[in-house]
């Protein structure tokens, strides 16, 4: 079997635990379709030679263990969790990649001196339970001893709770002497989730960071009247006021340039009735750069603009900042050598960033780490549309190979 | 007892009839209130020496005949029925003011010349049942055979038909031969519903016309993308598309002037997620003007602003007008009765327009009509803070009685 009938073979299988009717995959933490897919990707990672093993909170760790005394540990991996009507894609291709790749390596070159791990993590999406990074956390004892207690009040949308679907699966908490798992490199394959690859034409991504993100939920009051009756003079229109605020953001935003992204996803307005003057305005801002000053700086200008429209305006502006995550740089080292595999390769790659999260922020500030990206036709994701041209996802399961090759052997 | 005892006594026994425990009103058309308060308000008007009946629908008409031998008619009132949880004031202000001004002018003056009318109209405000008008439509027999028949499907939110409770309560639709009613002048004394007497401190307006409008359900479709992963030149972001729109419609209002007003009360976009670029925005907008012309003109002005808007930023607009109501005159005979009146009783009053909808828009092109405002504090109605000055609330009945004491003593 070649790459890509291998990589098949692996796709057939997985994409039908959890498949939906669409073509697209539901595969939530801690369900049967969940257990069903962690079991058989065990069975696949020890059909190859691998020894595989599941952490405590069910975390898959497929191991080929190397040649020299000391070995060091090259990882791959991505997360086996999807959405409610996911695509077959996220998550999911990191870790077939992985073993994809994994497999044509000790094909064509035998064992490799440094130990080669291809990880299934258990969670990442936060779909079924409000918690996310609920894998790779694990991965590193991020669960402090307070944390776990709290986490027995985490429910799903059916009250459920995430402990004792957990236990119904055979797994529990880590024991605090548990070690984190030693890794000495991290790599992971993912789809873009953007169209950005697609608009320029290249088909791998190299990425240097996990960008930087800001979320707030903003609050105008203004004051609600009578459509009909209320002159424009007298009006305190919070709509008027999120309309300004909405568009000169987005300008500034415009303005500043790449990479930097401002997004006014949600919005609830009282009391949202044809012949009233909106009284109040809650909405969403979420706000990206992989420069934390950058970010920064932009968001403070931002704000400042906000509160002088709604000051101008007579009415009151709440901001509520309830994300500030910096941005997460991958390692120059790992960026290197894959930049360098492509480069060998005679690949049209990008240096870019990646514009949503990944297991790859929780082990880059603590194991070197790098990312490599496909690119997702439309760019679209978290919908059974999900799609990438097997080409690309062949060639990105190639520069993986090369990459752990020049890592591993 | 003076006009203040006479209105008090009155608005005591009915604002208790459907009274709320916010103190405000509940009473809505062929409920147990209604039909309570309607028959409360035959045997009120019978006491003062009217002759009181219900025409088939319920409305209900109370004469005192005039002296002359063909006596021409006078008529005020408005409608019995409220908002849910509205105030005491809409609607039935008009009723008690017209009945405490009536009784006064019998006891002062004794029979009139012309005949007077007190009309207590069945339903205004369609908020049990997806109609309005259904009483002084009624009046004029202004509803069809054709659309009797569609009158069968007319339910309220309960399931319940209109028909089936109109008939409950002993009424029915008019006969084909029922006459309409014969008035040779109608004038209705309303609270303003808005904060403009208030604002310049007059307490009495004079209407010369019922504002037209126009509401607009409007759909802008641009491209639902990736939050972090969609740089900003590459998405069509709906939302930015709206507040462009409402951002300068509402700017070209201002600057417009005074009495254009334009509302965008309601709002749906989807997905309405924080980390997704909105796809779709579905909005309202309500543009009131009581000169025609200039209502038409500013909108086709806004809505080639927002077709350009939406042409230049690559997305598709659909613009669906659902109510274009002319505006109504009042009649310039009743109007400068009414003001002479206030002119000779030395009040600051307001030559206006009306925002908001009334029964004498059903009137007016009808019989010759005029309408008296009295402030409303804070412009507050649809709501049990509804309220108005006990001396405003008089003076107004002052008004209502002198003018009705010109035209038929």
């Amino acid at each position: 079997m070649n790459l890509k009938e291998s990589y098949k073979y692996y796709e057939n299988i997985f994409s039908n635990i959890g498949g939906t009717e669409s073509g697209g995959l539901t595969r939530l933490l801690y369900t049967d379709e969940w257990a069903n897919a962690q079991r058989k990707m065990k069975e696949e990672m020890e059909a190859i030679g691998m020894t595989a093993e599941f952490d405590a909170v069910g975390n898959l760790i497929g191991t080929l263990v190397g040649s020299d005394e000391n070995p060091k540990v090259i990882a791959t991996g991505s997360h086996i969790d999807s959405v409610v009507e996911g695509g077959t894609l996220d998550g999911q291709y990191g870790i077939l990649a992985g073993l994809t790749a994994v497999k044509s390596l000790l094909k064509e070159h035998g064992r490799p001196k440094n130990s080669l791990q291809v990880i299934s993590m258990a969670e990442e999406e936060g779909s079924r339970f409000p918690y996310v990074f609920w894998g790779s956390k694990n991965l590193f004892n991020m669960i402090s001893s307070e944390e776990r207690e709290s986490m027995e009040s985490v429910k799903d949308g059916k009250g459920v709770g995430l402990v004792e679907e957990m236990r119904k699966h055979g797994f529990d908490f880590k024991a605090d002497s548990d070690k984190s798992v030693e890794i000495d490199k991290f790599i992971e394959i993912h789809i873009e989730q953007g169209n950005y690859l697609e608009m320029i034409k290249k088909p791998i991504g190299v990425i240097t960071a996990i960008t930087g993100q800001k979320r707030y939920k903003i609050k105008i009051t203004g004051q609600a009247n009578h459509a009909g009756t209320t002159r424009m003079g007298y009006r305190k229109d919070a709509i008027y006021a999120y309309s300004k605020i909405v568009k000169s953001s987005i300008d500034m935003a415009i303005e500043e340039g790449d990479p930097l992204v401002i997004t006014f996803g949600n919005i609830t307005v009282v009391p949202n009735t044809v012949n009233v003057v909106p009284g109040e305005v809650v909405f969403s801002m979420d706000c990206r750069h992989p420069d934390g000053f950058i970010l920064n700086t932009f968001t403070k200008k931002v704000e400042k603009n906000m509160k002088a429209i709604c000051e101008e305006m007579g009415m009151k502006i709440e901001l509520d900042m309830w994300m500030d995550a910096p941005p997460v740089p991958m390692d120059h080292g790992v960026i290197t050598t894959i930049e360098n595999t492509v480069k060998e390769m005679g690949i049209d790659y990008e240096i870019m960033h990646s514009g949503a999260g990944h297991d790859s922020q929780i082990f880059a500030p603590r194991v070197p780490t790098g990312m490599i990206f496909v690119p997702s036709i439309d760019g679209i994701s978290h919908n059974p549309a999900e799609k990438t041209e097997d080409d690309d996802l062949v060639l990105g399961i190639e520069v993986l190979k090369n990459t752990l090759h020049k890592l591993a052997y």
